[in-house]
């Protein structure tokens, strides 16, 4: 039922606690001794030596300082040697060579990678080796061989819906880098804001931001930010539709009459440009003319799906436009719009990359597919010769556990059948993190941990799919990516105690680690209706999508050996408890109300569960109670049920 | 046993929970009913508009956004109107009217203020007013008059013994000014680090400081940062003691002959400036001018504290000039030292204040005392017509609880004897937060949430004296104030989870929230010898100086209702089965080795402590071990054996 990997995890705490790597290297070869880190380390680069790569073993220096509480006094002599054969390119490139050797022995490690890239890698590889141990921190020696099995590994962040201001940015690329992603997909408008400072059309931000936009300085200042952490920023305006903020700057622009305002619900509304008049091309030349002058990166995202046809064919001028160039209805006229947008681009040298509703027979083959909808499309658009990434599957906004992101491959379901040529095609994935239920304080604990169990997906060989090894590392990465600075763990704590304002409140937290927030299309939004004004300060803003105590009372309810049993006496007895504490707590608070039944039901969970441990008489109605109780309520899903259910099935069974 | 206040306070979160206002104004007079704080709040100054009141408006209403998670929509109808009667002076100015008064309607709210000071005070009042209610947010109807005790309210800072990086001082300003304090003393240069660039003697930062100081830029930065929310800036160059770094840099400063470096240990040190020679009069005006150019306030802090006479007794030199000049030996001779010196800050219109070895006949009445080595050299300052404020008993680096500070009054002791006109003299407190055992990671959790106990006794009047009554707001205060931005509370979990390498380790945070941090003078540094290179990153480190955990058991020990032995029951089981679950952990970890008995000790408190509520047989030698678990252990003290004691006294009065 359980797997040895686990238990030699779990077993492993008995003695010093073994590094968590993720994602897991090629390659990894532990050798005898350790390497103390202690006040005299020190970093150098003994190959090239390259401004950003020495801005990188500072940064990495000064993180290891913060992981370990270790004052480093600047030795001269390095016991991390980092020798990088070449500077590599000036950007992150794709294809270019990421790998990397890392040798860690008790008298000193060295690092060596063909380019920057690897280096880079390398060092995070090496800051999740160092432990506590018998004699202070050390990192355990070790031969270690890695490579990327996708070259193309990314984020995509919304910053329209809700905005991200720039340290949201920054700190998640930090966090990126830390898992070895290398792409940020950057959404940087929809229907609900334009958040790019364009100086020929000044309306787009004055007009379609509500004063929410990144200037140029800003964006250029995070193209560079990305490139020093081995990430290239792929930009995305999205046309033709999910366009209301142009719409209301730039009303000329649209498929039907004016005037239009930013979009404060969501979903997909009508009005979108108008792919019939050459404005729309002289605009988009224009305004794509300058945007290519800040980002560098040879691909450039169109966006492209969502487009209802609705306006169009509600507007006979474009109807008629439609027939006199025999186009096949809205979708091909989408084409005809591609294929102006894709000359465009062109000419400034960029590839085009659409979501998976730009595939049509007229879609020159250069044009890079991201799939969405299901995996079918990416194997349907390999086998046509168009490059694709995955990010089917990897929405974290649904907020499904991490396992359910890593048991999908961009090479699994219908891309296993493609011929080894085909499938080259398939560059990797991209992990979205779309923003209609997050805000910038929510969004970090909407990405992770769970995007580094997708970036080990992206990185590591396709075999290493041990489900419950990815949860036992992932536990400690969680805590290890603190220390890059993003706030997954540092937001949780004061969300819930603004929910009492501050008074102190234990009760709130039991449930809180009780529950887990339900993402778009798993409940959130059902039954509520949104607008992108509205606070986003409940429970289910705080809760976790995953809940990692209630993950380990599980394991301890399959497992059953004496100390699994008095950590769940011990928390059933706190659940048991916690509902008479909790409502006196939610009487006249707003926010609180709505888990009166929540915590109820989280007592009668506790109380369930002592009676399965003591083999006790159990509600004859208790099937049908855990399959209600397991359905969402308040917008969470009270996962408190999964031990219980464990032990009731284990009655069963007898 | 017990007051009716604390159980008011606890009654009290049966229903909506109530604000917490730390410090207490003068007056607060409930009303019926209550405005309701959502989206479409605003305040809006109404009175005399400002910049600096604009900022302080749009800082308040970002932060309620935080502290709410309401998305404010900017509307242009305020709620809350601030009525500002005029601008005030430019700089924050010792005995401005700091007066203001609140009036809180359900129909909206008015905060009226003779000047700039007043109003940003009513602001943070306001803030601590909303709470979470029936209807969503809401601030009670109430009318609020209030005004400082005493005009000068401040906290130290030491930025020389541990280096305390821009971002430190900014959110600690941030939090003074949330809790009413009014002026910031900064102390810049001390044996163990020259903290400010002087362009006249660039020296004194690049030899002594370890690339650590603050430019003048940045210092101006902090001083404008400061006054925008009503603090003033007090620099302190301590002199002619203390001097390490400033003889590292200038050895031909010295009262002995060098070379010196700076200092990696403390204490007090043989060598100190030379006062006999004209020079050392040269450059410290020099550079005295250079600093009034940076700090505008006309108060200037020259330190004068622990010179030990030692250099100067052995220099025949400076004897010869102690004889001639006919002085008192070493007192007598700092005395002559502190004269000139006064002479150069009167050139540049400073007012001169020491710490209260500075006290001597000699010494200008003009020159303000500082006392830290008890509260008679204050009562004896303001007798001869010094003004001064109180030190002694705000030590925050000691880390005595909140309730030994609240208990510490600047007008109590000897001064209490004094005549009206001469307690006049006596201006109010500072804190100290002294640098020793602090890092930039530490240092938020050794100030907050304590100053803010202390903040009220400086600004309440002086009735507010009700402990329990304190310690029931201080708890809500202490997380309102990680609005502000200090970490006291957010360091906590990442420092532990560092101890086991980020592996989750429950057991380690049991511990944690049962011991207590010894500071300096309680056992801090007894028996390890540290320097100021070393890791700051142990349990003590982590720990609080007070356990907020242990305190509500103890209360719920002295009450005894039945949810208190509830919570009594459950938190002596966690105690007693943790060791178990803890010792595993600390094999082969250096940073948890050393807490292998006071482990041990926990869990006999919890065995213990559950015999006591069972009324079973307690062990013969309790007092004995009970006496033994009160010593520090590891640089800790176990908490977790005060409620245990009153359990055990209160069976044995039985």
């Amino acid at each position: 039922m359980f797997r040895p990997i686990v238990l030699m995890a779990l077993a492993s705490l008995a003695c010093a606690a073994p590094p968590a790597l993720m994602p897991l290297p090629v390659r990894v070869d532990p050798r005898p001794g350790y390497l103390v880190i202690d006040g005299a380390f020190a970093a150098k680069a003994t190959g090239v030596t390259d401004p950003r790569l020495n801005a990188a073993i500072r940064r990495f220096t000064a993180r290891l300082s913060r992981q370990t509480g270790l004052l480093f006094t600047g030795s001269d002599v390095p016991v991390l040697k980092v020798e990088c054969a070449a500077r590599g390119l000036e950007n992150a490139t794709l294809g270019e060579d990421e790998s990397y050797t890392l040798d860690v022995a008790p008298s000193g490690a060295v690092l060596k990678a063909p380019a920057i890239a690897g280096a880079l890698h390398g060092l995070e590889t090496f800051s999740q080796l160092v432990v506590p141990g018998a004699a202070g921190f050390e990192a355990g020696a070790v031969h270690i061989e890695d490579r990327p099995r996708f070259p193309w590994r990314g984020l995509m962040i919304d910053s329209s819906r809700h905005w991200m201001p720039l340290d949201v940015i920054e700190r998640n690329l930090d966090a990126m880098a830390a898992v070895k992603l290398n792409v940020f997909h950057w959404h940087l408008s929809d229907d609900q804001g334009f958040r790019v400072e364009s100086k020929r059309f000044p309306k787009l931000q004055e007009l379609g931001s509500d004063g929410h936009y990144y200037t140029q300085e800003e964006l250029r200042h995070i193209v560079g930010y990305a490139r020093d952490r081995g990430i290239r920023v792929v930009a995305e305006f999205d046309i033709p539709g999910h366009t209301l903020s142009w719409l209301a700057a730039y009303p000329e622009l649209a498929s039907e009459a004016g005037p239009f305002s930013i979009g404060r619900t969501w979903g997909i509304f009508d009005p979108v440009l108008d792919p019939t008049r050459d404005q729309t091309y002289e605009f988009l030349d224009s305004f794509i003319g300058e945007m290519t002058s800040i980002f560098p990166d040879p691909y450039f995202h169109i966006g492209g799906d969502e487009v209802n046809g609705k306006s169009w064919d509600s507007n006979p001028r474009i109807l008629a436009f439609t027939r006199e160039h025999k186009l096949d209805g809205p979708k091909g006229l989408q084409a005809y719009f591609n294929q102006r947008l894709s000359k465009i681009l062109e000419k400034y040298h960029r590839t085009v990359i659409g979501w998976d509703e730009v595939l049509h027979p007229d879609l020159p083959t250069a044009t890079m597919i991201q799939s969405w909808r299901g995996n079918a499309s990416l194997a349907e658009a390999a086998a046509k010769g168009h490059r694709g990434i995955l990010s089917w599957g990897y929405y974290l906004d649904h907020l499904r556990p991490a396992s359910y992101h890593y048991a999908v491959d961009p090479l699994g379901g219908p891309a296993a059948q493609l011929a080894p040529d085909k499938a080259a095609n398939i560059l990797g994935g991209e992990a979205c993190m779309w923003a209609e239920y997050v805000s910038s304080e929510t969004v970090d604990s909407r990405i992770w941990p769970r995007l580094a169990a997708i970036a080990e997906r992206f990185w590591s060989p396709k075999e290493v799919t041990d489900v419950d090894s990815m949860y036992s590392r992932l536990a400690v990465i969680s805590r290890w990516l603190e220390w890059t600075g993003v706030r997954h763990r540092a937001n949780y704590g004061p969300m819930l105690d603004r929910l009492t304002g501050g008074h102190p409140a234990e009760p709130v937290h039991v449930l809180a680690d009780a529950v887990e927030a339900l993402g778009l299309g798993q409940g959130r939004g059902r039954g509520v209706k949104y607008t992108s004004l509205m606070a986003l300060n409940r429970m289910v803003d705080a809760a976790r999508p995953e809940s990692e105590s209630v993950r380990v009372l599980e394991l301890a309810a399959r497992r059953g050996n004496p100390a699994d049993l008095i950590l769940l006496r011990d928390e059933f007895t706190r659940w048991a408890a916690n509902d008479a504490l909790f409502q006196p707590l939610a009487e006249d608070n707003a926010l609180l109300a709505e888990l009166k039944p929540v915590s109820k039901d989280l007592a009668y969970l506790g109380t369930v569960g002592l009676a399965l441990l003591n083999h006790s008489a159990i509600p004859s109605d208790l099937d049908a109670q855990l399959t209600r109780i397991a359905r969402p309520q308040a917008e969470l899903r009270l996962a408190a049920f999964r031990p219980i259910k464990v032990l009731a099935d284990a009655a069963k069974a007898k």
